[in-house]
């Protein structure tokens, strides 16, 4: 318990880059209209602990930060904000000053707030920047959203093969178009394919007259410009990379992605798979209410027709209910378990596809294992549950009818929970999507109508 | 679509590293007990690979393996393996073969591999080691779990600060304690603690004569080594890190955590998270059918255990239902309802602690505004089922009460689904685990009870 004590004490020393007296300070600056002291304490901030304070003031504070702190500023920190924030930050400096410190970002942060514009400002910015930008956006643009293009950085260290690790030092020290931060640099024959990648540790440790082909690995994952950003995360997880090189598709090298911004693919995927099961589509705290209630209403759509299906087959059996009360209740805790079944399976199934588990792993007998589990723990949970109606009800032929109900829903929704996953992937869909909704109806109706039925049957 | 196609096309060929063919070939190798063309065919794989074929191999094969293959085999494969395999397979090799090749590994690969293993085969292993490495083992176990400590390896590049670049330079490459793979140096004084750190793309660029001292970036964020590996996936995270120093409680520099580390932990807390509202523990598909199934138990318990208290309130109101049927029908929706907009509310908190949303967001208003949200959305939804009941049914009783309850329950779920999240978190505890369960319970039961308690009074 001191153990965790301290680790919580430290945490706070280092998460909090930001203190509140730190924002607190930054608002009486504000209110004092002192450009001055505004700028002593941005200056060293790192951009992720200034995008903090920005979000904490209101919007007047904002309106006065940026009309004080004019072009002082990292820029960086316009990547850090939230959605929303940033767009009413652009609305703040103005679509010129935007255009005029673009340059400072990298050219993958620098597209994709391109993207994020409305038309009119997309326009107005790809009028402003140089030709060259422009060609090299629109190039990328042309690449699928969600694509290895749209992730990678233009900026790389690429040389020829004949190069000496003493030439390749030298390029480093003195070309003007090298990046802020590299980890590797790529051999290329003369199309401009790449041949190998020579880790900087590796450079350093070698003498000048080294030659690179003779050190560089051979065997390089280079990812295509078309592939998704999250098989460019499952490929960066499986081979531990750091950075890799993106070719088009005439093999020619046209970027690089690093593991900075693989770390934030897997978390946005992993948010999504989470959420998604949950029938959300958004975390963004800092939404408009409007906003985050009407992005919910879709699932809460589905869930209404589903249940208003399942409260159809009840009615179905009206006569049977209201001449045994007690089926009402009890027809509740055969759907309540077959849900929480069909839930953990779906869970483990929707995950399996996030982690690539079927390409080595057969989805079929992954299907049959499910339902094997399904079977075991249903007859586990059904004479328990057989043992408390007796108990509870005294009626031998609910105590039979309540078990047999029980261990076709757990089966079925342990079977569905892998099955609906893998057809809606066989579709192209996102199994995280619908799978979840596609259960949750099925399995409520077959639970009322299988209970009810027999009940009706033998009762 | 043709897009799309593509891009399966070049994902296949990337991610597809072991072809089927590949493994056919190991199996026939196996089969003609070919040790030449086994190391031929095993040679160059990149360790990820070569654990995949060793999974599709049948235990008897396996054996085969490795019996055949001796030591030629790159050891970095054991971390690559699913937990049961590499069990399986540390037996096949056996304790001695492990420790003899363990110093092939970085330090916190092989500090992990031994926490793995049983009691007496810990003891075997530390008795054969040398003692410095076992004294550095017990350091790091000293450390609890899931910490800093135990993420870090020990391999790093620390040098003092009045050297140069060119001292660097050349102590990189005359030293024979450097790592395999690293992207910065650090900057240390005579009691170790971090001045600074170098990016090594940054000791290329600068001549041999610059002090590192004037261009060593000293804002550097060094973790503690108690803190939790979470919490450094956050800290790596926000700041954009590929590799970060580690300090014991004296400030003295202990290790170095990289981003491939970090990528392995923002999935596995991610995977946690999702399979926790789920209720299920594991993913691991090759886990034998009687573990798998035994922890799927827990979380069905509690299923079961929340749906008898509500079919409990159903049978106290079981004369109503008998004196009308269609309740039954209808209190399926209101509970259904309200269970869709909690599962909302508690994935968007969740995924908000782990997203440290709460660091800047105030968690009172957010309750509040999901409250709100839960409202307008209630009311929404309440005019329409209103409107289905009255066609439906033709009970203008039944379209009042049924609209109270949904948004009462909706209210609540709303509110709950926040509340108890927090509540959990400040208790110390994992709101993913608890939170889902707690509020199924209250829901289920309040729904019931609020629409049947309502309808017994006014129908």
């Amino acid at each position: 318990m001191e153990n965790l004590h301290d680790a919580m004490e430290v945490t706070e020393a280092v998460l909090n880059g930001v203190s509140p007296e730190l924002t607190e300070a930054v608002q009486a600056a504000l209110r004092a209209r002192s450009k001055k002291k505004l700028k002593l304490l941005v200056k060293d901030l790192d951009p992720a602990d200034l995008s903090n304070i920005i979000q904490d003031l209101s919007p007047q504070e904002r309106e006065d930060f940026f009309r004080l702190i004019e072009s002082h500023f990292n820029f960086d920190v316009i990547l850090e904000l939230s959605d929303h924030i940033r767009q009413e930050v652009i609305k703040l400096i103005g679509i010129q000053q935007l255009a005029k410190r673009l340059p400072e970002l990298e050219s993958d942060d620098a597209f994709s707030l391109i993207d994020e514009l409305s038309p009119e400002q997309q326009e107005e910015i790809l009028a402003t920047i140089p030709a060259a930008a422009r060609a090299s956006y629109e190039k990328v643009s042309s690449y699928p959203e969600h694509s290895a293009a749209r992730l990678m950085q233009q900026e790389l260290v690429a040389v020829p093969s004949f190069w000496k690790v003493g030439d390749a030092m030298k390029h480093i020290q003195t070309s003007s178009s090298i990046p802020d931060d590299f980890y590797e640099i790529y051999v290329v024959n003369p199309k401009h394919k790449v041949l190998g990648s020579v880790q900087l540790s590796k450079i350093l440790r070698y003498p000048t007259s080294t030659s690179l082909k003779g050190i560089m690995e051979q065997e390089v994952k280079t990812i295509p410009a078309i592939m998704d950003q999250e098989e460019v995360a499952y490929v960066f997880r499986k081979y531990h990379l750091v950075s890799a090189p993106v070719e088009d598709d005439s093999g020619r090298i046209i970027g690089m992605i690093t593991s900075d911004d693989v770390v934030d693919v897997i978390e946005e995927e992993a948010e999504k798979d989470i959420l998604q099961l949950a029938g959300v589509s958004e975390t963004d705290f800092t939404a408009p209410f409007l906003v985050t209630s009407s992005r919910r209403i879709g699932w809460l759509a589905v869930s209404l027709v589903n249940a208003l299906l399942a409260a159809g087959v009840i009615e179905h059996y009206k006569t049977t209910i209201e001449s045994k009360g007690s089926l009402a209740a009890l027809m509740t805790i055969i759907a309540a378990m077959g849900s929480a079944s069909g839930t953990q399976v779906v869970a483990v199934t929707v995950r399996a596809f996030a982690a690539r588990v079927f390409n080595t792993v057969n989805p079929w007998k992954t299907m049959w294992k499910e339902t094997a589990i399904g079977v075991a723990n249903s007859v586990f949970f059904s004479i328990i549950l057989s043992l408390i109606v007796l108990f509870w009800f005294g009626d031998i032929k609910m105590a039979l009818i309540l078990p047999a109900a029980l261990i076709f829903n757990m089966c079925w929704a342990s079977a569905g929970g892998v099955l609906f996953p893998i057809l809606i992937s066989r579709m192209g869909l996102d199994p995280a999507v619908s799978a979840g909704p596609l259960l949750g109806a099925t399995s409520d109706v077959l639970a009322f109508a299988s209970f009810l039925g027999l009940a009706t049957l033998f009762l």
